[in-house]
């Protein structure tokens, strides 16, 4: 009886056990169902499962196709665009869960092209006796597609000036005034190259002087290393542009609609007149080939230009003319500028795709790209947009297999209108501007996503550095075998970290060059930008050579900038990880700590440079340091509380305070009336600056200005100021919520 | 052996059902701990505990210690103030977890104690005829404290402008108009009586004229239904202002420290030279009591003035002299002002209190009341500080109790300088602009608690109607037994609803009249205000006759306002059930189909007014009727998903989001470029209007100012898409979030 009643309370203590078990783990809590979900964290065989599916050859043929016409904006070859976007992504198989077109009625500017732009030296007695192209020399069928646009420069005004030629460097203010130190510029024609100035402002700067029209071109020495021979030395023998490129472009200083300024370009918005827009060209402008520029500048009469001023020519490139020099067939010649651009408002689309997020819907990470281009933009923007394409192809096939459904929902944006001022992009971000400000964790944009070879490059927030580090540990750097991106990367750029020691250097996005723009300094989104690029010891070129020309063609990519589509691979990997990682942390991958060290670099920059001509105004730069010390106070506080929580046991709403104080750090940095000036510049750490100086772009701007301007240092207090506050208040985010 | 087994068999089986319930409800899984919490509502028996605590007694002798003493802001009487409300909230007994003062330096007008402002009748030959009083009638001891400041007007430049006297009625810029059609204004003083237009008003639209200096007084048949005779009709004998009161007030147009606009007011912050000050008095300005205006008024001279323009007094209110009536003993003498207000940078205190919340602790309800008065200020602003220190008495004891913590964080706020033009409140939402907009549920303001005891007064957004009605119902009216603040309301104010059929009218913060404003206008979040007030059938008093003179005391209050202090205790058991709800509900009790309601209730007045006119310019209403239709439909829809989801039992980040998009709601509302005139206003549908239509503020103003100025239809376009995209950002913000 001992034996059996010992059996029994074995027996009944294992019955007891068994049902401990199964009461415990086996069944599910009314909470249950979801507790699992919104403790999940990144899982990191679903990045390797994404990293491997990754595939080169599909990125190859998306460019293939993408890149058949040229899709400049609003063209029947932009709709063809569209409708592959949104064939691909409204493909029940495709695993998006949503994707549409949306529309905006925008303000661009074309040639005519029954009326081509010309560009003649016309004799006294008005012979023509020299007349620029107007279309790129054909090397493949690609430049004999009669959708090639003609070269010209987006929203010159049209006009027929005429006058002796100088020669102007780059259009710069710098050299505009030295020119005009010996030379009077009223009525003349300037001709300068690409690059030191914006596309508009080459004209800007000239009006003030009584220059009636300008040219410019890319000087072989800033593109093509010095080689200008198409029979050997450039495209389609090299990744050179060839003499009769021509780099087009938007000659515009703002981005966005330029007719509805911070209303998204609906039928009905209102429309500012046509002739209240700023930050264009006040008088006619046309780019040319350097075939044509050679022509032009080397028969320029007068003394030799300062060394600084040459390019590639064999010539001098003479000024103080002005006009030709007697010895030239074109002495006493004008150059005549006949200009038909019109203005037209138009139906621009982005398209957008949706992944819907499982535990955290209202949390978007965005990831973009612009869809138009030039002509045939295979690199710009197509490069990216093939990258995109094979990123939502393998996301998506995830998605319908059921392995995988991301915490956030994150949005796809092929943004239109790019080219012609960043419009699609911005016009969404108005459109929406609350709740993209409300719940975006951070952008993501890929748009020229190979350059070269080399190197990976890239630009964001300090925040998502430690992020993009994490990735490219993750990626093998294209024909290297094992070596991964970041230990490539690290070779080509890096710096010393107070925090991390020697680290590849992530630049900052402080102009408008892609469509971070508006996520960046309107909405104040952590965002970031990367590509893959060359090896600037081996090259000087200030972009690849075929930028924005008829040469940027499948032909020239597959061939010159990436042939296997290996970097383009890479490219998407990164990018890729990254994407995986923002949506599906569960402790979002921004550091709050990264971004402190930004702001005390960029202190320690301001102090030695302004401290002390401040003082002399009395003016303190100490809430500047309070504000910078308060911020890294209350970062390395947060970053404490994030290591010692065991946040996948804790609420799930102490997870989401915490990363709602990551996600929205960057909106504490935004004034709408920090920057008057610059129009949809709000963030105060990283706006554009003039001043050319690595720190804080308002203080640097002001400070500069008042050094030359009597009475203005009181603009220089009220920045700091405006600085202080808006510093002290990301502390105020990042510190304990009560 | 058989009996055995099944004894053993069913023993096991016991034991493994008792194992398994103990596993499931004995054993707390990992997230156990806190999934209850989460998913707990408002205990509302808590809430009856919380009104059954709020004790009449308490907020009388709050008051009583309040009033000690006058507490002008930034005077030693206003740091006795700071003082007992950081001795209640730091008390480790009080149950708040944090007290502390935030100070701010800003710029205040003061008379000088030394050389007090005198206004006089002087004759031609200089000899002073008539001296207006410099101080109140002493009826008690109050009035008698040497800290009583002079009856001034406060930002009003010094001055000693001397000329004949002319009635200008209510100084609105209609008055001066018709006055100067028949009197030659250049240098004469202007008298006019409050009401009508703002106090700095009356000099700025006087200032045109040459007029070179204004009186202004209380008419009493706008306080006093009349009445007159400090011997039985006035105080002490009645609520009525006595003949030598005098209301101080503020003369400025915007809000917050005027040399700091949209920067906290701290030491080293840039401030803007006094010189560009805009919105205050460009002449000298003074209050005197009718008293003194009836003296000075019932001798002028000319014709009488028109009926409307006539106030209590028993003359005709003569205009067209300038200058005293020929009978008169002033005859050809003139009024002469002798103002020596300075301008100083003082220090101003807010003393704020924090009750940490226990599972949204990043989540704020925010409840303040100003702290200065302008002499005792028994009712403005004691009253609702005496409420304010109750609802912290008991809120912080069953803190202290351990029987409540609050959801969500509530802070208190105690405000400074309110009285100088919200100075205190406007600062706090400047330094932590971010932290607020980000975390901000709702802001309750209780200034002046008790006008009188008639019926509740409530204003506030539409989405917290419901809340307050929800609260009212649960209070029980002053003196009316079990009748609830509720029905009786419904007798004095009500509406019909589309939704809700008859209802009590609540009221718009469309303007600035207390330390609510900046949240509304600046931050963008959902506010209310309230208070007991009168019966309008029963007085025309533009206020409670007593408010910011020297009558304003715990005597006046006491036996004149709200003996037994039963309007008070109702007002803080509504106040503070609304503030419980707010910060212990699950979802937040904020309806956006109200707020639709109130957006169509706007476009309706709207399209009658405006559409024909607008279609005539070719400006179309369809986008505004769109917007408010999508706001209307995605109202619906998210109302719909709230009743339909089981909310306590499903993931808490559903919740969250679902009270995310409540309590961002008015966010979406706010345009920093939408009124570039109007100091710190940027909520599109609640801005101040000058155009007196119940719609649409900015487009009602920029409507009238089209109809008077030639080619400025454009701005009403302009603003018809910067408040159709609000509205259409409004309702994308409560669409599904993706």
């Amino acid at each position: 009886m001992i034996k059996q009643a010992l059996i029994g309370i074995l027996c009944g203590a294992v019955a007891l056990t068994v049902g401990i078990l199964i009461g415990h783990y086996g069944i599910t809590k009314s909470n249950g169902s979801w507790a699992k979900d919104v403790a999940k964290d990144v899982d990191e065989s679903l990045v390797e499962k994404f990293l491997s599916e990754v595939d080169s050859s599909h990125i190859r043929e998306n460019l293939r196709e993408l890149t058949k016409v040229p899709h400049m904006a609003t063209t029947a070859g932009d709709e063809q665009t569209v409708q592959l976007m949104l064939k691909r992504w409204q493909d029940p198989d495709a695993g998006l869960d949503q994707a549409w077109r949306e529309e905006y009625l925008v303000y661009l500017s074309f040639p005519d092209p029954k009326k081509p732009n010309k560009v003649t030296v016309v004799s006294p007695a008005d012979a023509v006796l020299y007349t620029a192209r107007e279309k790129e020399k054909v090397y493949t069928p690609d430049q004999d597609d009669a959708e090639v646009v003609q070269p010209y420069a987006a929203y010159s005004p049209a006009g027929q000036p005429k006058g002796k030629l100088v020669y102007a460097n780059q259009g710069k203010p710098s050299d505009y005034k030295l020119l005009s130190e010996t030379v009077d510029l009223r009525g003349t024609i300037a001709i300068t190259r690409y690059g030191g100035a914006g596309r508009a402002d080459k004209a800007i700067n000239a009006a003030p002087y009584g220059v009636s029209g300008v040219l410019v071109y890319t000087d072989p020495l800033d593109i093509n290393d010095g080689l200008m021979s198409d029979a050997s030395e450039t495209y389609p023998h090299s990744w050179y542009m060839p003499p009769s490129g021509v780099e087009r472009g938007s000659f515009n200083t703002h981005y966005g609609d330029m007719l509805t300024p911070y209303l998204a370009a609906k039928e009905e918005t209102y429309r500012i007149p046509a002739e209240s827009i700023t930050g264009i060209p006040p008088i006619p402008i046309q780019p040319i080939g350097f075939e044509d520029a050679y022509k032009l500048i080397c028969e320029l009469g007068g003394r030799a230009a300062p060394d600084a001023w040459r390019g590639g020519f064999n010539c001098t490139y003479n000024f103080g003319g002005p006009g030709f020099k007697s010895t030239s067939a074109f002495n006493e010649s004008d150059v005549k500028l006949a200009i038909f651009n019109t203005e037209v408002v138009k139906n621009s689309s982005n398209v957008m795709g949706v992944i819907r997020g499982s535990v955290e819907p209202d949390r978007y990470v965005i990831y973009g790209n612009h869809r138009d281009s030039w002509v045939h933009g295979a690199i710009d923007p197509s490069s990216g947009t093939s990258v995109m394409l094979e990123l939502t192809r393998v996301l998506g096939r995830m998605v319908k297999q059921g392995t995988w459904r991301p915490r956030r929902s994150i949005i796809f944006g092929s943004w239109g209108a790019e080219e012609f001022g960043l419009i699609g992009s911005a016009e969404y971000t108005e459109q929406y501007f609350t709740k993209l400000s409300e719940r975006t964790v951070a952008y993501i944009n890929v748009d020229i996503a190979v350059f070269a070879n080399a190197t990976l490059r890239a630009s964001g927030m300090p925040s998502l550095q430690n992020v993009i580090f994490k990735a490219t540990k993750q990626v093998d750097a294209p024909g290297l075998g094992a070596t991964s991106v970041y230990d490539n990367w690290i070779r080509y750029a890096n710096r010393t970290s107070s925090a991390h020691g020697p680290i590849p250097r992530v630049g900052y996005l402080t102009g408008a060059g892609s469509d971070y723009a508006a996520f960046v300094h309107y909405l104040g989104i952590a965002s970031m930008d990367i590509s893959y690029t060359y090896d600037r010891s081996k090259t000087n070129a200030r972009i690849y050579p075929a930028y924005h020309t008829a040469y940027d063609t499948f032909d020239y990519a597959s061939k010159f900038i990436d042939p296997g589509f290996i970097s383009h691979q890479a490219i998407a990997r990164t990018a890729g990880n990254v994407l995986i990682r923002l949506a599906d942390s569960l402790v979002l991958p921004l550091n709050c700590s990264d971004y402190a060290e930004s702001l005390e670099d960029y202190l320690n920059t301001a102090v030695p440079l302004y401290q002390s001509k401040l003082q002399a105004q009395g003016i303190s730069m100490e809430p500047l340091k309070r504000a910078v010390a308060s911020f890294r106070s209350a970062a390395t506080h947060l970053d404490q509380v994030i290591r010692s929580s065991d946040l996948a046991n804790e609420t799930p709403l102490k997870v989401r305070r915490i990363n709602d104080q990551l996600m929205l750090l960057d909106r504490a940095f935004l004034d709408p009336l920090a920057f008057p000036d610059k129009y949809a510049y709000r963030h105060v750490i990283w706006a554009s600056s003039s001043a050319g100086k690595p720190t804080f772009p308002g203080l640097a701007d002001a400070f500069a200005n008042a050094e030359l301007t009597v009475g203005s240092w009181a603009r220089v207090h009220y920045h700091l100021s405006v600085l202080s506050q808006a510093i002290e208040g990301a502390a105020h985010t990042l510190a304990d919520v009560i």
